[in-house]
């Protein structure tokens, strides 16, 4: 409680990102009224003073932006519209460009990218870590790269063409080369001493990486280990033999769930002969998750790429096309549906009223269905044991559900029009209705995955078009009969 | 290459977890068939005999079973059926159930909770940590609860009672007791004597956590900087002094952004004073993350929780009423919408055969801007200067694809109905039901997180009810004014 105790040293995390936002934009609009005024003379008597004035304030905005974090840097620049994006980018020392390319997505940093110099260029990549080179590597103008490449040590131009090489949802796309391997038969005082005499261990690293004398791996030994034990101890005494390693072409997906599944920090990657290349740590999982993360959302309204909001609007339109395309000739299907009923709306033309109500309401169910299998489906909880289990609940569920809803709108039904056979019509289409959205929901993702597919990508669209042609032909159909 | 060198000790870590389940399931039922020939008696002659060749196989199945990682346990049991699940539980080592109760989804184990005795509930409840316990609590039946916490020690179970009073999804929840302190005044021979003598280091920590004699966080201190220094160097002059700190009420939702931004692996959680209460690790967090994860597609479709997808068909269809209730009322008030223009419809039946085009396409369209805005608000992108900038570009986008396709369609319309009025409406409501689909999928998600909901929460169906009704409105009004 006495104030003396309190932390003031200590820098809560941003919790309040907007806060750190508008002190950015803040500082932006500070800089483009001191800058507008000199630039418009508005006191020309005072041009010098102001000019001096605005460089002052220009440092003053350039030191405090570059005290913050590379990714609340990263942040900003994708939270800001063209004109102001590029002139924070101006503002940021040239000795943190590349850390905060490197936490920006996709599409920002392209546009980033764009807009740089070739010696702004070469000094940003030179900051980076062999795999993260990698990753940018595609993006860059493709003249400087030769040089770029060049310009690099030979190990690490080596490693940078490796890392390159793997796909980029693949472990060795994110694999750190960076590693600090100790000999098996090592005592813990010989690794300390080495230790003492390097001064540093790669970054958040949780253990070492024990190989024997032909760089195979042998175990993983936590730095705990050598703070506990007595240093006559052998590395093979207490070493992990046993830790769980990754190939560089394992999926990144199953990767980050078994980072998740065995708690891991640290883990070895391998060749396939069990040879030690290099290492994947946890922030570099979480990251891909983060940038994972809410694609879903996108790719179940048929985007599948990551989009920057301030893109210009013919190219974010564009982006849309695919899928809006598919949408229409599925929306136009189902009116030809329609149309062959026409004589059947003509005589009652309630129908035309009725007519959305069971397929709008197959959507919805249908995509209930539907993600649950999706979520099984990224869980491992689905196999083809289980599948028909499955298959069968959801569309029990569909009748159970079809009967329910479906007496309730043929009550309403009954109730509005007067006509019993219209209610019973309601009724009967909204339970075959809700059975075939079942099905749909059950049978899309697992189709779009066996097919090797995204099982997500798309599949609001497909299932919408799908429950609405078959909605409209199941009510129309039995009114037809009926009626 | 020499097969000597493989890294034959070396567990690949599960990447077939389909090969898991199958092995499981296979060795259920080689179980179920050995119990059937028993139970059934067709081996009358050999009953001991087969009997001890159960009683030997059960044994086999356990030990295999039980040599799997608890996580792996729970997916196994996660993605099989009700009956064979218990088959599975009841094989798994008393001294593991609490590892695998704490890797279930809720719904899972809230399931096996139910059947479990007094004395397997108590004795799996004292394998977990109290924030594992704390966790668990609310699904634990009411009447052991007192009993549990009388026969935990007094500092466990005041820990317990603490991790339970916050709210889910706050740090406090997840926030791990056992952390590992040293004095700020210390050197670091006299932390290694320490380590020594107690022999172990809380799992996974990187850091140690640095105080004063009264407890306030003064900084964190790496294994690593005590590995490489020298010993008579002070804890104050190597520690991390501005740790980034976590307060037990914040947001689990925003410390798992701060753990991807900042790259943590473990962080001190204060209290509001600055004293230390606790550490919050990296595998929580993903932990976090992974249940969190695929929950958006449910929340989009209206099912709130996750659900067992073997629980009876009666619970799953009730989980999925509220929102199904809602569509329904959506849906009917569209078809009330469509009902004021009969007498259009009956004039030209061809309106109800082109009426659910625009109204489809507008659901599809307000999905993609609503997929963006929901991404941009999770990774704070979004905020009160650049909205106007992004609703008008969605507005813009809206003007634009509903002037290409609305094109496309009325030619359509032209050539299949002869009638260049039909045309003219079609293109003209694709332009204004795609604006307004553009304004409803902004909006939506921003007004829900304004009033402090989930943005995903029933968002689709939301979506596709509004720009279905207006769709239906716009269609209808334009044909009724025109034709």
């Amino acid at each position: 409680m006495e104030p003396e105790h309190h932390p003031d040293q200590l820098i809560k995390h941003h919790r309040h990102t907007r806060e750190l936002l508008n002190q950015i934009s803040t500082l932006l609009e500070k800089q483009s009224l001191v800058t507008g005024l000199v630039e418009r003379q508005e006191m020309p008597q005072h041009q010098l003073v102001s000019f001096l004035v605005q460089r002052q304030q220009a440092n003053h905005l350039r030191q405090q932006i570059n005290h913050f974090h590379p990714a609340d840097i990263a942040m900003a620049l994708e939270s800001l519209p063209k004109e102001q994006r590029n002139q924070l980018w101006d503002l940021i020392d040239t000795g943190h460009l590349g850390a905060v390319l490197i936490e920006l997505s996709d599409p920002v940093r392209e546009s980033l990218l764009h807009d740089m110099g070739r010696d702004q260029l070469m000094r940003a990549a030179w900051q980076l870590e062999s795999d993260e080179l990698a990753d940018l590597l595609p993006q860059l103008p493709s003249h400087i790269i030769p040089d770029l490449l060049a310009s690099l040590e030979h190990e690490d131009r080596e490693q940078v063409k490796t890392a390159a090489a793997f796909p980029p949802d693949s472990v060795g796309a994110l694999m750190d080369f960076d590693i600090l391997s100790v000999r098996i038969d090592n005592t813990l005082d010989v690794v300390l001493r080495f230790l003492r005499r390097r001064g540093s261990i790669p970054e958040d690293s949780a253990v070492l990486m024990v190989v024997d004398r032909s760089g195979y791996l042998k175990g993983t030994l936590s730095l705990e280990s050598i703070l506990v034990n007595d240093g006559e101890t052998r590395v093979e005494e207490l070493m992990n033999s046993k830790p769980i390693a990754f190939h560089t072409d394992d999926s990144l997906q199953q990767t980050a769930n078994a980072f998740e599944r065995y708690n891991l920090i640290t883990a070895p990657v391998i060749n396939a002969h069990g040879q030690l290349l290099g290492c994947l740590n946890v922030e570099a999982v979480l990251e891909y998750i983060h940038k994972e993360s809410k694609k879903d959302i996108l790719a179940q309204a048929g985007l599948r790429e990551e989009e920057d909001i301030f893109a210009p609007v013919w190219r974010s339109g564009r982006n849309r096309w695919p899928w809006l395309a598919l949408n229409l000739c599925i929306a136009f299907i189902a009116s030809r549906i329609i149309g062959q009923f026409e004589d059947t709306i003509t005589q009652v033309v309630a129908l035309a009223a009725l007519l959305p109500i069971t397929a709008n309401i197959g959507g919805n169910a249908g995509n209930q269905a539907m993600a649950l299998v999706i979520r099984s489906l990224a869980l491992h909880q689905l196999n083809r044991s289980n599948f028909s289990h499955l298959l069968i609940k959801e569309l029990m569920i569909g009748v159970m559900n079809g009967l329910l809803w479906g007496s309730i709108m043929g009550l309403a039904t009954w109730i509005l029009y007067d006509r019993f056979d219209l209610a019973l019509i309601m009724v009967s289409a909204m339970v075959v209705t809700l059975v075939v959205a079942a099905l749909t929901g059950v049978l899309i993702p697992v189709a779009l995955k066996q097919a090797g597919q995204d099982p997500v990508l798309g599949s609001s669209i497909l299932i919408s078009g799908i429950t609405d042609t078959f909605g409209f032909l199941i009510f129309l159909g039995l009114a037809a009969s009926i009626i």
